[in-house]
């Protein structure tokens, strides 16, 4: 049990996971964790899957393997991507790939651009490895180029951390011609470029776009010269409970993070990698559909609520895909104490809102500066189309109660 | 498929993973690898636990967790060593326990003190936090206290690592007597035993010990004033590819692990800890059984061979427990180069050995200062009578020759 009133004075990194904490209570309509949606898991396809693995390769799911991973699901990995095997290291969720990158990337003072706001959990991953963030200009449409292009011009960076499509926590989406602006100023300055891609797959609005790896690969003169280091999960659209994710990269990239993943945990586990490799063919396809028509539905449904519950002067994004909406009330992310009567902040009302039976993440975590104090995260994904109206209706009055107390 | 000259000129830390990568080839009998013994993993126990968890709690063991682990398996762990479940963290492997304990313990330049020889794989999980190994002398009976106590009145140090039982490499355990004095000098010199247990419950000859941990706990004022950190695992006494295992430590020492473990990977999968907590009721202890009956059967094997086929100034360590048994060749560990024309080069020689169809661990990576060039490490778990009688007779003579071409 997470004390709540510490929790909303001060939210620190591990915000999120402490909430799922609160979250588990049954009564609390949850936006906050970022949950696939449970009742889509394929759970008979998965536990058929296993029965059939541990029947015929028992011994192999069971046993040590090796550090890169089992080799038939590389290989599927890479046939898709357009890379190959030994340009895939398997890792246990996407999280130890941020870690394992920064690991092998970072040095202590190295300068990391990020997206403003950005995930928190790839600061909490870089971080103790000395990154410095350097947050760039992002609007509706994402980073924007020019601003990049303007930070490079006075600060090198190492690394550029970004999550193009459907982004966590904005829902944001890169458009075609910045991501080639990106890639173009990045090759320029000599910037690694890390691509975080876990919802890739899941738009259920407009046209699929190519991932930064795949628009790089197009333009390098080998696979080892594609400055994009890509990082790849089955958590969002299999099952997060198996932990399977993997990171694409060159092969002088993949060599230290192999050293670098036996240091941390030996190996992932084979049994899962042996399940996730059983389900690519037949079953996430199927899957894919199944998830990108239900989040659609959700996310309109979740539009419709915010236009009628939340105040007039809320602006939510609009997501193409993925998993989040964002919200900033009153005046916006970047100034929310410009209009100081207006400036509502998420943290501090956090505790009243879980108290009222519905659970957010505020927005200031995701600024690696602490700006965003206004603003705050809502996943769409697990909940059904009445809590999603009820939850909003109930946030609404509880952001409405109080930006008139402020007043 | 490894450069065998070239791992054979110099071994590096990864020397184990890349081994048992040449170990897979079938025709090669391996003493090299520490595998369980997949023909007894619970092969059929596994199944049913895992079809009933996917057909009762099946979102539960898919979704994303807590970053502690699993409860119910935090309290029967805890319940078993005598603590609390909030003072257990659950890892990915003890390999992961060994990375963030070194994460959240060590700084650039703590003195770290190690037994002569230890395990690679912890060497190689602290390097990247900067600890200076020290290694204590050890003897039969593993470390010396005196020699440890010694060292601690010339240099202070942070941490004492230590297998006390079964030890890896060298199958040794330390006495009752012995614990107790490093207990004593440990917690006079402000040092924390961090203690590798995975071996504790293979014993199949001799009479149980108490682990640092429990010894500690018993004169300790409270659970958090306890000075060892203990690592425990699965992996040896069900399966290693489910990859779970834990740390136990003091509060204050959790609180750390679990925010970096959530920096790390977020959480070990959900199903995994849900299988292993299905079967440590009722499967563990039986499977405990057999794995000692079968384990000592095959120590028996192996120490019967190694005495009718290898130099007769060979020394091997006679574990009463664990995996591994040790073989100093010719002039022993300590110094392998005192009389020149009998040193053998263990590592020079694992190219010839696996051409003739057998492989095992040279002795080098296991010292933190590069010593032990003429000894080596065999695991007894994996192989069949016949292997190991075979094994140890071509390995005899490839050391033979290699003794006589010294001459």
């Amino acid at each position: 049990m997470i004390p709540l009133s510490s929790a909303s004075r001060r939210m620190t990194s591990s915000a999120i996971r402490e909430i799922l904490k609160v979250t588990q209570q049954p009564h609390v309509i949850s936006f906050a964790g970022g949950l696939p949606a449970p009742e889509l898991f394929p759970l008979q396809e998965i536990q058929a899957a296993t029965d059939s693995i541990l029947s015929t390769q028992g011994r192999e799911a069971l046993q040590y393997s090796t550090t890169e991973g089992h080799l038939p699901l590389r290989e599927w990995i890479a046939d898709r991507a357009g890379t190959t095997a030994d340009r895939v290291q398997i890792t246990s969720g996407s999280q130890q790939g941020l870690d394992l990158v920064s690991r092998v990337l970072l040095d202590p003072g190295d300068v990391v651009l990020v997206e403003q706001p950005t995930y928190l959990g790839a600061l909490q991953a870089m971080s103790p490895y000395g990154a410095q963030f350097v947050e760039i200009a992002s609007d509706a449409d994402g980073i924007i180029p020019e601003a990049l292009a303007e930070q490079l011009e006075r600060t090198p960076a190492t690394l550029l951390y970004t999550i193009p499509s459907f982004q966590n926590p904005t829902g944001r989406t890169l458009p075609l011609e910045r991501r080639r602006a990106l890639l173009e100023v990045t090759r320029r300055h000599g910037v690694t470029v890390l691509e975080d891609g876990p919802y890739n797959e899941l738009r259920f609005r407009g046209e699929h776009l190519p991932t930064l790896f795949e628009l790089a690969r197009e333009q390098a003169d080998s696979l080892d010269d594609v400055h994009v280091v890509h990082l790849g999960s089955f958590s969002k659209v299999l099952a997060p409970g198996l932990r399977d994710a993997w990171v694409q990269a060159p092969r002088h990239v993949i060599d230290r993070l192999v050293l670098a993943k036996q240091g941390a945990d030996l190996h992932s586990p084979t049994l899962n990698q042996m399940i996730v490799h059983a389900l690519v063919e037949d079953v996430l396809p199927q899957q894919l559909e199944r998830l990108r028509e239900t989040y659609g539905h959700r996310a309109g449904v979740m539009a419709s609520a915010l236009r009628r519950h939340f105040p007039a002067d809320a602006q939510a994004s609009e997501p193409d895909g993925g998993m989040f909406c964002w919200i900033e009330l009153g005046s916006g992310a970047e100034e929310p104490r410009t209009t100081a009567g207006r400036a509502i902040d998420t943290g501090a009302l956090l505790d009243t809102a879980v108290r009222a039976g519905v659970a957010y993440v505020p927005g200031q975590p995701f600024f690696a500066h602490g700006d965003g104090r206004s603003t705050l995260r809502l996943s769409f994904t697990s909940s059904t189309d009445e809590q999603i109206e009820t939850g909003i209706r109930t946030l609404g009055e509880v952001f409405a109660a109080a930006g008139d107390d402020a007043r």
